[in-house]
C-alpha cells in the first residue's frame, strides 16, 4: 500500500487564506482532491440552508497597516493572521487611539498572532503580538484593506468508499482556518490518511462518505442538501478535528444520543475502548456549547449518532487559535498516530453487531484433544510464574471465558466487556477459534442490533 | 397580597390545650377558620374508621397536684403539659414513693415539662421539670384531676383552591399537641401562608386541598371518609410539619413510592432540587416507622405520592415534645420562609410533564441575528475572566444546552438535571427563548409523562 | 432427628485411592450408600458424552520407586499420592537424571506431596517432598509401576428428596480424589449431612436431587444422560465443594446466568445474604476457568441457575492438592457448621417467591389492641438506651417496616433487602404477624416471579 506523504500536503496547504467561503477554500480543496477522489460541491450566496444563510464570498487583494514614520506594522502578505477574517474593506488615517479598537492581541501571549474572526458583523481590524503592540509609537497610521464581498458560493466536498453494506458511516473534517496546523489541518490530513488506510482494507462492512467543509456554515449547508437522503442509510458518524498536538491519546467526544442515555454504536464503542483502553482512549461528554460540526450533525432536528475524535483539543492548548498553532506544535507522525487508531476503531465498529457463537455450547468442550490446554495438571503448573506461563494461562482465560460468553447473544464488544479487556485485544483468539471451527459469527436481526 | 400577621395567629393558638378531640382542637381550627375558609367536619365518637374506633372526646376542668405542705406543684392552668395529655380523672392522697409512677421528668433536660399523651391506655399523671421533682419532700400528696372523657366526634376541616386542572394536590398538617410551637404550630401556619401565596398566584395548574386534622387519628378519619372521592383525582401531597427551628434547609421526607422506586412527581422534584440546590433541600428516605400523616397516606393500601416537608424535624431536636419548644426555638421568620419556599417547589412542580419543544432544531440556530450571540469570535472573549463575562458565557452554554436538549421528550426538571443546575434557575432564559418564538411547551400525553 | 457421625464415614473414604473412574470411585459410592439412598450409574468406557468421550478404569496393582542402594523411596501402598493419577504402567531400571522428569516436588512446600494427574496424555510419575527429592543419591533407579486401563464404565451416583412441588433443586459434589480432605472429602460429606437436614423437615416445597459423581467427567456423563428431563424442572443448583478448612464465612460462586445478569433464585438470595449477613456470606462471580462441576452445569448451552458454596476455596490454600489437605487442616466441624448453613440457605430459599399481604393496608394498622404496641408515648421510651429497649424499638421498626412492604408485590427475600437485614432474622416477627392474622402469603404467578 503506498501512503501519500501527508507533510508534503501541508506544506501545500498552511500558507493559503481560507475562509468560510471564497477562493482559498476552493484552492484547498482543489489541492486535497489529488489525494481523495473528491466532489466539490457549491450552493450560492444568499440561499437559505437551515436556520442559516449562505453568505458571501471573501477575498484579500491587500491588507497593510503602516505607521507613522511609513514602517509596515501589520502586512497580510507576511501572515494572513494579521487581517481579522472577514474583514470588510476599509482606507483612512487615524491616531494610535482611534486605531486601538481595531487591533487585537494577547496580553498573556505577547509574541502570537491571535486568529480573530468577524462573519456575521461587519467589522474591520488587524491581529498581531502583543508586545509588537504595546510598543507601537502615537503619531497617525495609514490603514489599507482591501477586500471585497460578493455573490458566490460555499464549497464543500465529498467522496464515497463503498463497503460489503448500504449502511453509511459519514467520516467529516473541516477546512476554513487560515495558516494554523493543529486546528485545523491535522483534521483534513487526517482525514486524507484515513481515507488511503480503509481504502487498502478489503472486506470493508461499512460504505464510508468523506465530507471535507468549512466549519458550522459548511455542515448545515451539507446538512440542507444530504440528510434527507443520508438518513436511512447512515449507521454512524465521525468528525475528525485537532489531532496533533503533544497528548498521547484520541478524546473522543461522544453523541448528544449518549448524552441523552440512547448511545449510538461508536458511542458504545468509545466508552468500551475508555475503559479497557484508557493508556490509548479517553471521553468526553456531549455538549451543544463547544465542539465542531458535530454540533450540527447532533442538533435534535437530526441527531444523528456522530461522535468527535481529537488529541489535542481545542482550546485546551495556549497555542489555539494563534500563529503559534503551527506544524512544530501539530507533528505530522501525531497526525499519522491518529489516523491509524481511528482506522483499527472502525475496524472494530464493523465487529460490533455480529454475535459470537459456540459451536459447542454443552459442557466444556474438551481443549486437549484440539490442543488448546495443557494435558498435565498439578499444583506446579499453577504456581510457575515465569511470564510466558503467565500469559499462557491468561489466553487460557480469556479464550475459555470466549466460549462461555460466545451464546449467540452478544458481539466482540459485549464479550471483552465481560472478560475486562479491550476488543481488539482478543482478536488472536478469535482467529484461533475460527480456525478450529469452535466459533462462528451471525449478524443480529436488525430488532436485536446492540 | 395583603398576608396574614403570622405571629398574632400563633400568639391566639399557643395557649390552647388540644388533644386528639375536644373542645382545644375544636376553637382551635375556628380560630384558623377565621383566615382559610375552612370546612369543619366532625365524625362521632365510636365510629370505626379504617381499622380505628374514633374515642371520646376529652376536656380538662380541672388538674392540681398539691405537695405535703400545702404548696402547689403542679397547676394545669400554669402550662397545659403539666397533666399528662387525654388522662383520666382521679382524686386521692398518696405518698411520694406512691405518686412516682405517675410522675414524668426528664433527667437529662432538668428544666424542661415533657410532652406525655396516653391516647389507648387508661393512665392518669403529672409532667414537671426533673430540678422541681427531685425536690419534692417526702410527705403526702393530694392529686386533685377532674378531666371528663364524653361521647363527641373527632373534628378535621378542608378548604380547596382550584386551578385550571382536575389534578388535586393534597396539602395538610395537624392539630393535635398543646402549647409547642416547632412542633406543632409550625405546621397550621405555614400552610395557612402557603394558602395565601397560592391563593395570590394567577393560572395555577392544580386544584389544591388544604387539610388540617389531628395527627394520625384525624387523617385515618379523613381517609375514611375522603380517599374513595380523592384517589382518582389526586395528582401528589404534601404534609407540612416542624417547618421553624434552626436548620437552613427544608428536608422532604419522600413517598412510599419513592422508597419501593416508583417515584411521584414531588419525589422526582425533590430529588432534582436537592441533588442541584443542595443549600436549600434535602431528603429523608421515607419510612413508616416514625413521622406525620405521610404515614397514613403512603400505607400500602392507599400508597399515595405524598412527601413530607419539615425543617427542624421530630425527634432531631432535645427540645422536642418539651415545654422548650416554644416561640424563641421556632421563629417566625423560619415559618415564613419555608413558605415561601414550598410555594415555590409548587409552581416548579406545575411545570412537570410539560415538555419544552425547540422550534428550530435543525442545525444550530442563528442566535446572532436574534441577538442572543457575541459577534466578534476571537481568543479573548475566551479568556475574559471578570465575571460578567464568566456569567454570560455560562448564560449562552445554558440557553445553547436547553435547545438542544428541547426536544419534546423533557420538561423543564429534566432539561435541568441535564444541564446541571436547579430548574428555578432556568426559568428567566426560558422566558427570553419564548419571547424570541423559540420556544414553545407541550403537556406529555398520559401515558408518556414523567 | 438421628444424624451420621461423619468422621467415621470420613475415616473409611479416606484411604480408598479414587480415580475418575475405577474401583476407587466405586467403593467410595458404595460406602455413601450406606448413609443416602443412592442409585449408582454406569456409562461404558468410549461412549461419547457431550464433546468427551469415557476413559478406561484405571487400577493400580502396585507402584513403588527403589533407590540404587535398595532402599524404597517411593511407595503407593505408603501414601497413593506417590503415584500420578491414572498413570501408565512402566518396568524399568534408570539413572537419576533419566528419573527426574518424572519426578513431581514442591520447592516451596518442601514436606509435601503434590497430587498430580494426566487423564488425557499417557504419562506415568511419582510424587514426594521436594526436601526428599533433593537427597536422592545418583546411581541407578527401579521404576515398577504395574497401573492397568480396561474398559469399564465411569461411575456416578444420584438420590431424590421428593418434596411439594416438582420443581428440583440440584445438589451435587464429587468424588474422584485420593487421601485429600477439603478438596475433596468435605463435599460429599457436606452433601451427606445437608440430605439429613433437609431429610428431616417437613414441608419442604422443593423436590431435593442430589448427586455425587468423578469431577468434570462426572457431571458431563450425568449431563449427558439426565440434562433434557431434567431441565424443564430444575428450579436452581448447589455444588458443593472444600467446605472445611478454616476461614468462618461460606463463598458463594455465582452462577453465569449471574455474571450475565439475568441471576437465579440462589444468586439474588446469595446477594441478599453477602450483603446483609457479611459475617457470614461473601460473593464470588461466575468463571468458567476454574472451579468445579458448576462449569458444566453453566455451559452456555445449559446454562443452569446452579451456584456453588464452598468456605476455604480450592486454589486460595498453600495444602491445596497436596498431603498437607488432611483431616486436621479440614476440620469436621467447619464441613458440620457448613452443611447447617446451606440448609437455611436453602429454607430461605422455599420463601422466594411467595409474596407478603398485609391483611389491614389502610393506614397504619392499631397495634396497640393487638398488644404490639407500647401503649405510653413519652420522650422517655425514646430515649432510653438499655439494650432490651433498643431490641424492643427495632423490633418494632422491623415490623412496622414489614407490615408497609407487605403489599403482595414482594417476597421475604425483598422485604428484607428493603428493611436492610437478613431474610432469616425477620422469621420471629413473621411468625408474630402470622399468628395475630396480618399477614398472609401467595405465591406469584409464573410470570411475575422473582
Amino acid at each position: 500500500m503506498k501512503l501519500t506523504d501527508i507533510s508534503v500536503v501541508f506544506d501545500r496547504l498552511f500558507p493559503i487564506c481560507r475562509s468560510i467561503t471564497g477562493p482559498g477554500l476552493r484552492e484547498s480543496l482543489d489541492i486535497l482532491a489529488e489525494y481523495i477522489p473528491l466532489t466539490i460541491h457549491g450552493v450560492a450566496s444568499g440561499t437559505k440552508v437551515l436556520d442559516w444563510k449562505v453568505p458571501q464570498e471573501w477575498a484579500v487583494d491587500e491588507a497593510r497597516l503602516i505607521g507613522p514614520d511609513g514602517q509596515v506594522v501589520c502586512d497580510f502578505t507576511d501572515h494572513n493572521l494579521h487581517l481579522v477574517n472577514y474583514s470588510i474593506p476599509f482606507t483612512g488615517r487615524m491616531t494610535l487611539d482611534e486605531l486601538q479598537p481595531h487591533l487585537y492581541s494577547l496580553p498573556h501571549l505577547p509574541d502570537l498572532i491571535p486568529y480573530v474572526t468577524s462573519y456575521y458583523s461587519p467589522r474591520w481590524g488587524f491581529c498581531l503580538p502583543h508586545r509588537q503592540r504595546k510598543a507601537l509609537p502615537e503619531g497617525e497610521y495609514q490603514v489599507d484593506i482591501r477586500t471585497r464581498h460578493y455573490d458566490g458560493e460555499v464549497n464543500f466536498a465529498t467522496a464515497t468508499l463503498p463497503g460489503e453494506s448500504d449502511e453509511v458511516v459519514l467520516i467529516s473534517s473541516y477546512l476554513c482556518h487560515p495558516s494554523m496546523a493543529n486546528n485545523e489541518l491535522s483534521g483534513p490530513l487526517g482525514l486524507l490518511r484515513l481515507y488511503e488506510l480503509l481504502a487498502a482494507r478489503p472486506n470493508r462492512r461499512f460504505t464510508y462518505m468523506f465530507l471535507l467543509c468549512p466549519e458550522t456554515l459548511g455542515s448545515i449547508t451539507f446538512l440542507s442538501r444530504f440528510a434527507a437522503d443520508l438518513k436511512p442509510k447512515l449507521h454512524a458518524g465521525l468528525v475528525m478535528t485537532c489531532l496533533g498536538g503533544p497528548e498521547s491519546k484520541l478524546s473522543m467526544k461522544l453523541s448528544r444520543r449518549d448524552w441523552l442515555n440512547r448511545p449510538g454504536p461508536f458511542d458504545c464503542l468509545a466508552r468500551h475502548l475508555a475503559e479497557m483502553a484508557p493508556d490509548r482512549y479517553e471521553l468526553r461528554t456531549f455538549t451543544p456549547t463547544s465542539g465542531s460540526d458535530e454540533r450540527q450533525f447532533c442538533s435534535p432536528g437530526f441527531d444523528w449518532p456522530v461522535i468527535q475524535a481529537s488529541r489535542t483539543v481545542y482550546g485546551n492548548y495556549a497555542e489555539y487559535h494563534t500563529s503559534g498553532d503551527d506544524r512544530q506544535f501539530m507533528r505530522i507522525e501525531q497526525v499519522e498516530a491518529a489516523a491509524h487508531q481511528l482506522s483499527s476503531f472502525l475496524e472494530t465498529a464493523e465487529m460490533q453487531g455480529h454475535a459470537l457463537i459456540n459451536y459447542h455450547p454443552f459442557g466444556e468442550p474438551q481443549l486437549g484433544r484440539r490442543d488448546l490446554y495443557p494435558s498435565v495438571n498439578s499444583p506446579m503448573n499453577r504456581d510457575q510464574s515465569n511470564d510466558n506461563s503467565v500469559d499462557q494461562r491468561e489466553t487460557l482465560n480469556r479464550l475459555l471465558m470466549l466460549l462461555s460468553l460466545a451464546d449467540g447473544t452478544r458481539d466482540l464488544i459485549a464479550c471483552a466487556q465481560k472478560i475486562g479487556c479491550a476488543s481488539d485485544e482478543l482478536l488472536p483468539i478469535l482467529r484461533e477459534l475460527f480456525t478450529k471451527d469452535m466459533l462462528v459469527t451471525r449478524a443480529f436481526q436488525e430488532k436485536e442490533a446492540v
